[in-house]
């Protein structure tokens, strides 16, 4: 038998991890990260950070460049598809051959894993038991770093892509937007925006005010940051103004 | 300066607790607690052995009742602002005779302060810095117990209450149910539905299957559960069934 655990590791502050999950990497024997490209080194030193402060010796790290997703297909759901079919092969492939039987195996996921990350969904296909522990999500480092809620009395909040949010437009009072490459925020201006970027991070920024004011101030410093640094993590709540 | 921390707690384990959690427990002078009365002795209970685990003494436990709520008022949001009202007169007298200039005064919130819980509410109407400290959120927990994913791909996800799935139906292929005292999930034939009680207790309780299958089940193990420990804690996810 060979087990995995899917381990969410927070959104950027190593003291994001729970106990729990501080526990389970104890319980690893081999460490599987996924480099994705050199722009997410910073993502990759805190899986780093994690396991040297909460491995349990001895235990091993095997790292894999994750297989390139084609960002340019149009049918964005059929090129994800695709991108999980190559690496789910991978994953199979290094459980395969770097995992023992009777040995646990460990993922660390960014954030929550049930949050926008398909480690889960490729897992599914392969014939291994695993568990998932829960790790702070984005979405819950941007209304703490905010000091709002996410949800108001008895209000539903959609939790969405910048995708979708550009397609659709607005679909509720309050939404949190994840993944969104293109300002999406740009022109809703009924609603107040909570921004922030490399939450949890010392890099971390936070914006807010109603959109129609910070819209601008947003979309300067976003490129600004993603030219000082070579990438961007960033999330918003769109709260609509009464 | 009296200064406050709010502090997501985790959602029943305590080993959902984050480092940071902890980090801020131990930099707390006064731990306020609010007892909900006798059916929420249990949730009581786990502040009360976080604070034990982290807490750095001197400290004090400062314990109060929480005012009743008019339950049943049929306007939903104006009896929670007059709950909140009169939450705040209290928290702010707490704090005013408990709490000494120079010292920190620590709630600890259950789940993620920013899900549906009033602390920050309260706390914005009284003249004292505050900083939120993220918790691992039921929802989390829900999704990580049942090992499925809060989100498809590239698809939103909407979180909302009971009464909303009563009142409005289906809003989306992906919804979390939270505050649900009258099993608003029945007649939602077109979904998987992916059920959790007590999550991350010793009472847990997990059901998963098409809503037509396991509706039944689901009531009668929430009422079997509510008698036998006077009260219950679920929530759920629907999924649109392919
Ligand atoms: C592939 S998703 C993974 C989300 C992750 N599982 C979570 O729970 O936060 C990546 C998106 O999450 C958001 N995100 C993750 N970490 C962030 C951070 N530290 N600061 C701001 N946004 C973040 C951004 O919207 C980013 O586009
Ligand atoms: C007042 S809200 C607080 C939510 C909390 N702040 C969170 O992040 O989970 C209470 C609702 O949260 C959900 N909940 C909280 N803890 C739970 C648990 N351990 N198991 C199942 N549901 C839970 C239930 O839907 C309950 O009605």
């Amino acid at each position: 038998m060979k087990r995995l655990l899917i381990i969410g590791i927070g959104a950027g502050d190593p003291d994001h991890l729970t106990f729990q999950g501080a526990k389970a990497i104890a319980a690893a024997d081999v460490f599987f990260i996924l480099d994705k490209g050199e722009v997410k080194q910073d993502l990759v030193r805190l899986r780093h950070e994690l396991i040297e402060a909460h491995g349990r010796p001895p235990y091993r790290i095997v790292e894999a460049r994750d297989p390139e997703r084609d960002r340019t297909a149009p049918a964005y759901a059929a090129a994800v598809e695709d991108w999980r079919a190559r690496r789910a092969e991978l994953y199979g492939r290094m459980i395969d051959e770097e995992l023992a039987e009777g040995q646990t195996g460990a993922f660390l996921v960014w954030g929550d894993p049930g949050v926008y990350d398909s480690t889960l969904a490729i897992l599914e296909r392969l014939p291994f038991p695993y568990e998932v522990v829960p790790g702070i999500s984005s979405v819950s480092v941007l209304t703490a770093r905010h000091r709002t809620s996410l949800t108001q009395v008895g209000r539903p909040v959609h939790i969405t892509t910048g995708r979708r949010l550009s397609e659709e437009g607005a679909s509720a009072d309050d939404m949190v937007v994840m993944l969104d490459s293109r300002c999406a925020f740009e022109g809703m201006d009924g609603f107040h925006i909570y921004w922030g970027a490399y939450l949890g991070t010392p890099d971390e920024i936070l914006v807010e005010g109603p959109v129609s004011e910070v819209a601008g101030r947003i979309r300067e410093l976003r490129e600004q940051a993603r030219e000082r640094k070579g990438w961007i993590m960033d999330t918003y709540l769109l709260r609509r103004l009464p």
